[in-house]
């Protein structure tokens, strides 16, 4: 084909504000014919994005519902909370508010954040194996000085404990770190970078190839690694969900979530499925878009297990364990105008709040996972959808 | 804790009106303090939700930046493009720019996509494994009434081919569907029920349990399954990075992607990862949301391969394989206002046009993958988010 | 270090000979110092090993204990059988006799094959993906042909099916054949390679790279490609368990295993195990080593899943899937003499026995599963390992 | 079907006699028909299996081939060894030698063990995940008693460190040991069922449930938890294969070999192999089943990893990690006449030499990886297999 020269996006010398924004779209309808009056209707100001996006040129409108309340029991997170699902897929809100009220009625979820670790992982490679087992070996009696340096470039990030394998003459690292309240992948970069910086230059071993990352971070990837080895927060979520309530609100029974359980679990392994319920991205992604988290890290949060059993009364134990769950109070997207009101509407909004958060995205995520079982199991869910959802 | 009443969420008569919407802002902000201004500020109608979502309050306001413009070959999508990203994480448009400036200036990326599926998976149980054996062996010669049942109930949908997997006296089914320029979850649950209800009606089998999910179609879940058998669609991108724009514009070689490229792919083998490049759900949950995707199926749409060579002539061959990007461009989110205009800034809203929105999509993560495993290489990367990105 | 010269091990003319395993015995003691008087000790010919090894020098003596009887209700294999075990690992025959008589006391095991295949999996490489993908159109229309090609070189060898994926520009295919009661996997090599030469000369699309294995029929290696497409037979065994039994023989309860049961579902999704149950490969590697099985195979046989169920008389349904069994009754090593004689013990040697020995592998895999979960439940596991297998 | 009655396997007063071995096998001529005139016929004494096996009728001669010899150059390896092979697949020894002729004409395969554990993994259940997690506090701080605990019971096996994960109200351990020149699971099992009777006395939480395996041991069973962290011993081997030689002796060249890793590495990751190269398996099992290794023990030591690059001057590095072999020189199988004579002639009868053993196992695994990539790269695999093993 010929083709035209490329049209460079115009940045102005102040980028960040409304006129750079304005020339922007103005360019855009130019170059495409598309035009963007939607777009430009937005509150927040373009200012406040230099943290956030480059080249701005307006907003998505992403419809919010709110579902709920659900009843929490958590160490951080205690009451009533109604959840802002941010989210274009109907049925959704209407089947986590379902869910909310099935398992409050059956008196609330119970949330636990047992871990938390932000990683990044650098690659030191050598010689050969022999070379990269002596570094190791190194690293072992070098532990503070490598914290050292890398504490030093963060206030909030703690360098709890340094993973290593060795593969052929490569030895790959995960730094695991706590990182307060914001998610902390650029503050772990940071002071990843500085600690690696101090191994190139201390090491007595010649490290031959050095990358920043070699992979086993596994950052906006899922991986097997997350599900072992928590990035993020790892959260647990359980209820007790009562028989007399699933039968009145979902028409089922405990023994029929239950038996399928045990079939969809085998499905599961057939497929080699991330996560052991039926969908936890779609409340996890619809909450991380309401409050401001980095959406891309739906794939690392989804992951985990669910794990059920019959009580001796005839009840249900359900629980939720969702290792890798990566949400901030502070940082990145939080303190956007709306996404900021979503967090105040949770009571989630700044310091000291991301393990409430994360316990309210557990609680959330058995909440929806409970509703869709059920709906499965009592032939609802194709007639729900078709009354929420028609035109997909 | 002494636990006060539920305080459900109001609804009215007419649930998607602008007074529902205020109704519920001003519930929420009796019931916990949370002030919503800004989220009441949007341009959409609440009488266009009806589809998308419940107990509407609001919009959350995602800053869209835009990249490019990027060059693509593709089977759909021909010529430059601006692509419009929703985030709200510093650094991301600008690298994405960065890779579509790279490629383009190397030729542009060729796109391809080669396979279209999407699936519904019913689970059947009987008696013994030799039942389910003998079922099989049924389903084997009636395939055509089957198919007959499920497409009675879409015009859109095709039921393409059913996969079947015994495990003990279970048949783990996955009918794939095409599905037109819908993302089609719903149009194939629908035809999937309607078709087993013919069979549960005429097998001769007795079937001893069902349900119309047993797991295998991994609905907003990564699996191994998407991997290998594509759910949405299957999109090839691929690139000759020249040599000299890659040291210009990221002062690395295709020399040095590469050698770390082989000790990343190791990296992953060993966390059990679900992509193999560095960050494709960046890209993907970006454009999803700009676009009005279903966010969740990020987690399905961001696995895949990465695959390089160097070239005879000193060049890096750089292709990304995603196997299961599942977008719309009718339907779901797509048709709303904000959305609809980023769908048009695409060129790609409407029948007809779902993929060449995939093949955007795996322009846009490639161009992606190449900037940061250069910024990687070339130890860019954290200094780039400290000037982009400061605050996490 | 100083290096000595290398010292080629001796070869006659007569390699298969007595004469020729002697000198060598001879050259190894003077090399090494090693007496081989045992290794020395067999009654096979070596001239019988022509297809079996080569530069023989002697045998292992591998013990063989005999388990069970088991009573099988298979489609092939009907009535008591006695289990020949080559182990060295004590406690292992008396482990699998013990749940040979718990599931025989319960009325016996009943296994049913329900698919076998063999595969060989060349790679065709072409200038882009959109070559590939007209590659893949072309195929569509010539199977026929393909087929053809394949099934010149063989008399047992069926070509059942091909399957394909796309990555990159590459194409990765996985031919599927029935072998009769060979394992089958040189027989596929030799019929896939004369395919594959038709294909390269017969390509209209030029194919820039071939390699007979792009490594996806995994062979030698477990892989979740094999647990979802068979490789070998794909084997299931099934058995109630009667309450009584199990608490007479096992001093446990069907609730008590079933309750583990779940537990360890979880706990092999967290590590990713290839196998649902305790321990399938040591049944299936002292079976396949006592038959004259390629014992390398173990490692695709093994995998597999365990899925139980409380039955509505309190007795316990146990079932085993093997996806991957490979085995022979002809062909490798089942033709040797000691190997001969227990395939004999089986009723399992030479034509038509192949399927009968894989029922017989599932129902022993069965047995085996269920006396180690119920000696963990009952506390007995290391207390009969101090009774027989104290050495270790 | 009318079933005959049980025919139990006859016992003797003294089982492990020679009178017992042939009782039984009059008895099981007598039940099948069968005769077992070569399984009768061996040199080792049914006394000397009291650890072995039970129900001894005899043994299956399993061929030996020599293989090599390979020069090694490891940490506890050092010259040439002839490395026996027990094996009934034709090609293999040969396949192997040609391998270990290269690598040791290209300078001998360097080795290295760079981490050794064996593992029990026992399951704590709780009221709730408030409790796991307060338990899992308290064993924070009541390491050392539990390691008293273990260590009481075992002369050789020290416990290194107690991984654990908590998932619902479970806490799933995995207590890693060190366990001299055995295997060792015995030893572990019996360290931590004392371990673990020490927690049940003294946890201040209740404890629900107990197992002393909740499966994340993978006994048995290949799995993901095993790859990255080591069951048994973390061999790396490594060669530079010589440009030359692989021209000389297997018609191909580094560049050939390599760029075809590429592409396999790709078909690896679509099919979910544990072992990132071509057959590690055969190598393993065929030395397992010679040194009187535990053969259901290929399944963890098979997987791994293959990392190659093409150095500066034009050879090519291979290596080959293998993170869970399993090897032992004192214990099991290995004081049995036969395979105490194939471990004195790699010098590996006894006390101290079980890293030896490890790195013979990863200098073969790599030798054969090498031999069959280069065939199927010259086209020669077929063929070659049609001169050795032509009747399967």
């Amino acid at each position: 084909m010929s083709i035209p020269a490329r049209q460079p996006i115009p940045r102005l010398d102040d980028n960040y504000s409304e006129e750079a924004a304005s020339t922007r779209r103005a360019f855009l309808t130019a170059q495409t014919g598309a035009s963007l009056p939607h777009t430009a209707h937005y509150s927040l100001s373009p200012d406040s994005l230099r943290n956030n996006t480059e080249n701005f040129i307006g907003v998505v409108q992403m419809p919010v519902g709110v579902a709920g309340p659900v009843l929490i029991n958590g160490e951080h997170a205690q009451g009533w909370f109604y959840v802002p699902m941010a989210t274009t897929e109907g049925t959704l809100v209407a089947s986590y508010s379902r869910g909310m009220r099935i398992v409050s009625e059956s008196g609330g979820v119970k949330t636990t954040v047992v871990e938390e670790f932000m990683q990044r992982a650098p690659l030191f490679e050598f010689e050969d194996a022999r070379a990269a087992k002596r570094f190791l070996a190194w690293v072992d009696t070098h532990e503070a000085d490598i914290r050292q340096a890398a504490e030093s470039t963060t206030a909030h990030g703690k360098l709890m404990h340094i993973q290593r394998w060795q593969i052929a003459r490569m030895v790959y690292t995960r730094f695991n770190y706590t990182t307060g309240d914001a998610a902390g992948q650029n503050m772990c970069g940071k002071a990843t970078h500085a600690a690696a910086q101090w191994m190139l230059k201390n090491s007595p071993e010649t490290i031959t190839h050095f990358a920043l990352s070699g992979a086993t971070e596994t950052d906006k990837k899922h991986s097997h690694m997350n599900l072992m080895h928590s990035r993020g927060k790892r959260v647990i979520a359980e209820a007790v969900i009562q028989r007399e309530v699933l039968q009145r609100l979902a028409r089922t029974t405990p023994e029929i979530v239950f038996k399928q359980r045990q079939r969809s679990a085998i499905g599961n392994q057939l497929a080699g499925s991330a996560y052991g319920g039926p969908h936890s991205a779609n409340g996890i992604a619809a909450l991380f878009i309401a409050t401001g988290q980095d959406e891309a890290n739906v794939v690392e949060s989804h992951a985990g297990f669910v794990f059920m059993d019959l009580t001796a009364d005839g009840n249900l134990y359900f629980s939720v364990t969702l290792p890798s769950v990566i949400c901030a109070t502070r940082g990145g997207g939080t303190g956007l105008s709306t996404q900021a009101e979503c967090l105040a509407l949770l009571g989630c909004h700044g310091e000291g709040k991301a393990k409430k958060l994360a316990e309210i995205v557990g609680a959330t995520v058995l909440a929806g996972d409970l509703s869709l079982l059920s709906a499965i199991m009592a032939d609802e869910w194709v007639s729900s959808h078709d009354a929420y959802g028609r035109n997909r």
